[in-house]
């Protein structure tokens, strides 16, 4: 195999220099004083976990981990999400703590990537889980938490659907009849292959009613009279009762003036195993993917021994970075530069300047090849040159 | 193999919790603003690089490198330092940018530890690179830099020990007469295991005068007059002009203000092969392990097929942080409590203190298991508690 160049990255491997980087770093602060203000604290996880334990809990699937073996000779893997890392905090280290509790986190995630697929293998996400809270309204402070994250990082105009995955489970099996059939209608929803979806229910041998029960399910997505609709549709109490809740969430979120934001969709499922309930995805018209989504996990605490009710979301970040776009943050930014017999002077002006909070490059003149393309760079030039130095 | 449990994590494997990422995330911040008042610009790399590229230039050893192979079957590692990815940056991405070019970086480096080490196998490495400036007001910037960014986070009483690797290297070859036998020299200064290097010393058949030149060497140690006495110890010219550097340097570091904190000292050798002339470590009394370190690298960048000279350090962030200590940074937070008919005031009076930039827990009464250890954390505890609401 031909070794890679000294330059180049391995798939899905990006670098951030340093005009991004001034954006990231300000939105990531702006939401962190977001999220902290609601009370949730931040922790960090390391990059690798245990295969058995956060590997397979994280239900990412098999081939986009990345997977090694520790120097004892166990598998382990790049962690591919922060939800599982953090039930493995709050089940361990965190286990004195009363709940409900609060943790929020800001990190890169790993996915293995195909060649095609052009996306990232490394991705930072910021988000919150909130712990042993199973009421109605953890749902609903955490989905009005992640309108208020988004908005504050700048992001205008985008939408946060909202669907209940345990209410379509209900409603897939009671038509499908079997859990496999059940299974393979909802990757259809995942994927969004609508025509698959309703080709697949045509050869189900269902009954026209039943056939028209699943096709109906792919329109309930709008405002929240949707919620009646897919009452109609769902026979079982259990069921019901989960659309009951699906209603007073988006009371809620009317009452924490998110309500604008919020749309009912049905048709939303997400591709990780672990949730239960309420599921929702941040949406915005100017990128195909969702920019933020999360929903309630109540089984997967129990996985790691202490079975607790839970929610949360994740921002896919550098989505979200590219939806709001770089300003120019070019701050202005002032260059010293000097010959020795001026060293001294030049060393007190850099000081003082620094002293403002402002960004000072203090360069003697001998280390600079090429004067006027470096100078170029800084809002300001300042020289101090003495004998000697000929420009 | 027996599985792990649920809790455990690899070896060398930490997290962060709440009250230790108030700190280190505080210490973050001053160190940036330091770091970025001295104009130098921060950016991030992936946690991935080529084995071949990065992995090989990092000079660490090959038993420390977490190794996998990438979707397309080459191998990758887990980046084990910075300044190797930030060289790759600095010829890539960054090649447009008129030297010389400062950068900084905040990340995670990894390397695989043995069980009875009991050392972190992830650290969080904060540092800079100076790329393209190969005169000795580099040096000088950089270890002052270094002795700023200590001392802002919270550092007192810490020296930087400085050194010359190249004229180390010079005055061994000069004595022991071939490179192997240097190279057991400098691994003996390297383990700061004089004992072994004076044994190795008396069995190379030196003459006396030659045993005594390097015996002498290992008392190289102190202020700046130490110089002077490296200097009779070398008869090459170029070993000599090196000393002259590092006298210039010494002067330098008094201008910038630190030079209370720096100590000459000749023994100063490190362990990544592509140090090439001054060198320095920063230590503190109360910890065991350098605390930071750096040193002139005018080899690295050439590597990556654009040669240049180059210098920076890198601060083990997490060994600064046990060195300072946490402080108890629980800050001012609020809970308020609520039944549902009171719900509307307890959002509005939530909104209010977040909107002053408290830390303001919204808690439905439902959802808290037991609500005296829940309620504990907080400085304030507010209730909204209507009807059936019994405490």
């Amino acid at each position: 195999m031909s070794k890679p160049f000294g330059f180049e990255k391995p798939l899905g491997m990006r670098d951030t220099l340093p005009l991004l980087y001034k954006t990231k770093d300000r939105l990531r602060r702006q939401m962190e004083q977001d999220i902290n203000s609601w009370g949730y604290m931040y922790v960090e996880t390391p990059a690798l976990e245990y295969y058995d334990t956060v590997g397979t809990a994280s239900s990412i699937e098999e081939q986009q981990l990345f997977k090694l073996l520790d120097q004892e000779g166990k598998t382990v893997v790049l962690r591919p999400d922060m939800t599982a890392p953090i039930a493995r905090i709050a089940v361990s280290t965190l286990k004195e703590e009363a709940y409900p509790l609060r943790l929020a986190y800001d990190t890169s995630v790993f996915r293995a990537q195909q060649r095609e697929g052009g996306r990232p293998a490394e991705f930072e996400q910021v988000g919150v889980e909130l712990i042993g809270d199973g009421s109605i309204s953890a749902d609903a402070e955490v989905i009005s938490l992640m309108v208020h994250v988004l908005k504050t990082a700048g992001l205008r105009d985008f939408k946060v659907a909202v669907g209940h995955v345990g209410y379509v489970n209900k409603l897939l099996s009671e038509i499908a009849g079997n859990e496999e059939r059940a299974a393979q209608l909802r990757r259809f929803l995942f994927e969004k292959n609508y025509v698959g979806f309703r080709k697949y229910a045509e050869e189900l041998g269902l009954t026209t009613n039943d056939r028209s029960r699943l096709t109906t399910l792919l329109e309930l997505r709008g405002d929240s009279r949707k919620i009646s609709e897919a009452s109609k549709l769902i026979k079982g109490l259990e069921g019901r009762k989960m659309l009951d809740d699906l209603g007073r969430l988006a009371d809620l979120l009317e009452d924490y003036g998110v309500g604008e934001h919020v749309q009912i969709d049905f048709t939303l499922v997400s591709h990780m195993d672990y949730y239960t309930g309420i599921v929702f995805e941040g949406v915005n018209g100017n990128i195909g993917f969702p920019l933020a989504s999360g929903g309630r996990y109540d089984e997967l605490l129990g996985r790691f021994g202490r079975p607790a009710p839970a929610t949360g979301f994740g921002v896919f970040f550098d989505r979200l970075v590219e939806a709001i776009g770089t300003k120019d943050e070019k701050e202005a930014s002032c260059c010293i530069l000097y010959t020795p017999d001026r060293r001294k002077e030049a060393m007190m002006k850099a000081s003082t300047k620094r002293s403002k909070g402002e960004s000072v490059v203090l360069q003697e003149l001998v280390g600079v090849p090429d004067v006027d393309p470096f100078t170029e760079r800084f809002s300001e030039v300042l020289y101090f040159l003495g004998k000697g130095a000929e420009r």
